[in-house]
């Protein structure tokens, strides 16, 4: 794990003698070693100094370390004790917790919630399982699953260190839209392994949302639980991307004022991500989908996952991969190569998407110099936006699948939700939850 | 399930004139059914007339029906509508939801409950899997696990009907002691089947309760988990079952003010339940343990769960059945077989409990005027005194298994928290919960 760099993110207090121009020069210092300055906050005015809390973004560890050097070596500045690894403080004890949601007060309470009465809505479900939806939690409870073994940037970690990834979907699910998310961590490399334990726990749950599972593993583990299971199956790492980067690309059209149905979409590189959004772009009613990957599997994915009805045309060849580059209208990249596309070869007012994180095909800068109408990189991806709404919609519909009717509504319903100006929305405006939620559900409903 | 008859819980609507004694006689009516009164509620005084909510138990639908009937006949009573299943009602959507328990206000704090920030602790349980206690849920959260195969009074229905007696168990331990407890109904008839589904599972958890499984084979279940699993595991309807009554038999021994030290304990009936009280018996310094079962697995299996220590003296001839009652001071009833013992055959002085629900093997009425000192039935037995807390405080003191002491602690602490002049205390009492726990953190704390 030791290679891969992560952001750090501490909250320093922060005292300074009453001398203009003191925090900003601490500040200053901080930024000379990379910091990026979050929230401040003042937390004690004195005669002859103040105390500030103030929120640091590092680069990394050592980052941190050379930033708080140089902000105390600046007369009149002071890192006071209590400084705060606000990451730790939020993962204490854990990032949802259970609640009741029945009435426990009185003996008669007891009587009802559990025996006797406990025991009238259990032969009310043996007569009609469908009581379940409402009498038991299932209607608004999903499994956040994973076998941790493709985790973030950091491989594969195994189901007990994925843990904390699981509770923060499981976190927004709660905060976004009231669905009830457990997190479940499933001790099972081989996808046999994991399909058996998800068939045999499902009949508690309204859904399954899939996480942070190794491809090609994963894909085996969606298609044999959708075809068995009569909840929906969602694999996130796929389609809750797939649906924010559609949305951005319909963002992206509305700005440059072109129609979808006169625009060529190009796809490089055909991963789980990949050919999710390529499947998903072959819905929007782009004129045609150019794709290319290196390996035979991305382009079999694509076309499994793909819209019947659209014209795909998809190759492993060279040739292939120039064509997409200089005939798309709409280029997605996620090939996993930083720096692959050369400026030299972005075309006059292409929308480029350069999503290989930490560091893009091209830069977004690279590609607007070069002539892009609108560059991207996988900074704006944040599933944090289409997840929470997508299942709040199938719950709410009773959807026994997620269609890729219903993705391509959250796709266009974040499009609308987008303010003028921007590619996606604010992933903390509840309203936009909602508006993907009943996008969502209708497409179910419309089509059911 | 039509034979089994469940009592009743039900709210009615009764509007009655102003007249002296008309509301006595509608409940007296009510009685001659079997109506059991529970709270009555004023919602409404008018000149001429009153409103009231009164929520009858009837021993099951048809009396219901009949002391509906029966009131309304009463000259100046009438049932209104809007009759209210209280049992439907408190099941409403689920009885446990799951909330937030990180905060996810700003853009900074997605940073710190995600990425980047979740990152940096999923590095960190990969490098010491311990920090999982602190910094995710698992630490104070178990999986509540079933197959459905025994499920109260109501038999083998499986996983999903079975999950209401799941979502109770995590009503408790959410609104007594704060512990995360997540049903899991798992299809899996097979023990075999039911141990893989739990081992993979259980990275993610503090401690497994089994419940409702069939024996024999939540025997072999629970021996391979406990051999397995770094977590505790306890199957609720043996264990929780044998604490409560233990605390009861103590309260017992205290109200005759004998000590356990000179008395004879005997067991008849040796299942899930009956071994598990006479195992737990045999810990808590009685002079002898006889017991009896018709079949020799029930022998072997009291001879698994018992105390190393303790003299046991149990066997399947009717000889021994005869003498269990003859010579047992505190003598247990779990045969199944309403009526087994003969008043005639009670010893002077005698504690009797005799469990078999709903009818027991003889009455606490005719038990006491037979002889008994102390008599009691199945319906003292609430396992809600004892789970919530034997869970809290092995969470608390990070314990690996449910040792025999810790039983053992969690019978002394409800005794000692029983009131004078019960066997038992009050379930909603939430500083009996937290005795229980502190006793049994105490007892594995002590002896690791």
């Amino acid at each position: 794990m030791g290679e891969l760099s992560i952001e750090r993110d501490e909250v320093f207090r922060i005292r300074t003698e009453r001398v203009p121009g003191l925090l900003a020069k601490a500040l200053a210092a901080a930024g000379e070693h990379g910091a990026n300055i979050g929230e401040i906050e003042t937390v004690h005015i004195g005669a002859d100094h103040n105390i500030r809390e103030v929120a640091i973004i590092a680069p990394d560890d050592e980052s941190l370390r050379l930033i708080a050097d140089a902000m105390a070596r600046i007369e009149g500045v002071e890192l006071l004790p209590g400084q705060v690894d606000k990451v730790w403080e939020q993962h204490k004890d854990g990032k949802i917790r259970i609640v009741p949601n029945a009435t426990v007060r009185t003996l008669q309470d007891i009587r009802e919630v559990y025996t006797p009465g406990v025991a009238r809505v259990v032969s009310a479900l043996v007569d009609d399982p469908s009581l379940a939806q409402d009498l038991t939690w299932k209607g608004n409870t999903i499994a956040v699953v994973t076998n941790g073994s493709r985790v973030l940037g950091l491989g594969d970690v195994g189901p007990l260190a994925s843990l904390p990834v699981m509770e923060g979907k499981a976190l927004f699910y709660a905060e976004m839209v009231d669905v009830n998310a457990v997190p479940l961590v499933v001790e099972a490399t081989d996808p046999d392994e994991l399909v058996g334990v998800i068939q045999r726990i499902a009949d508690g749950f309204g859904g399954i949302h899939l996480e942070d599972i190794a491809t090609p593993g994963v894909y085996e583990v969606e298609r044999r639980l959708e075809a068995d299971l009569p909840i929906p199956v969602f694999h996130d790492d796929q389609h809750g991307t797939a649906v924010v980067v559609a949305a951005a690309i319909i963002s992206a059209t509305r700005r440059t004022g072109q129609d979808i149905e006169s625009l060529t979409f190009g796809q490089v590189g055909l991963g789980a991500a990949g050919s999710a959004i390529a499947g998903l772009a072959s819905g929007l009613g782009f004129r045609r989908v150019l794709a290319f990957d290196p390996f035979q599997g991305g382009v079999d994915r694509l076309h499994e996952v793909a819209d019947p009805a659209a014209e795909i045309d998809a190759s492993t060849s060279e040739a292939q991969f120039d064509r997409v580059i200089a005939e798309a209208d709409v280029l997605v990249l996620t090939t996993g190569r930083a720096g692959l596309l050369e400026p030299s070869r972005v075309k006059e007012g292409q929308i480029i998407m350069a999503l290989t994180n930490p560091l893009p095909e091209i830069t977004p800068n690279q590609a607007r110099e070069a002539g892009a109408a609108v560059a991207a990189d996988g900074s704006i991806v944040n599933n944090v936006l289409s997840f929470p709404g997508i299942f709040r919609g199938a719950l709410d519909a009773r959807a026994t699948s997620v269609t890729l009717k219903m993705k391509r509504a959250a796709a266009f319903a974040l499009a609308e939700a987008t303010p003028e100006g921007e590619l996606l929305p604010e992933p903390l405006d509840a309203s936009v939850h909602h508006a993907v939620a009943a996008a969502v559900a209708s497409a179910w409903t419309d089509s059911a």
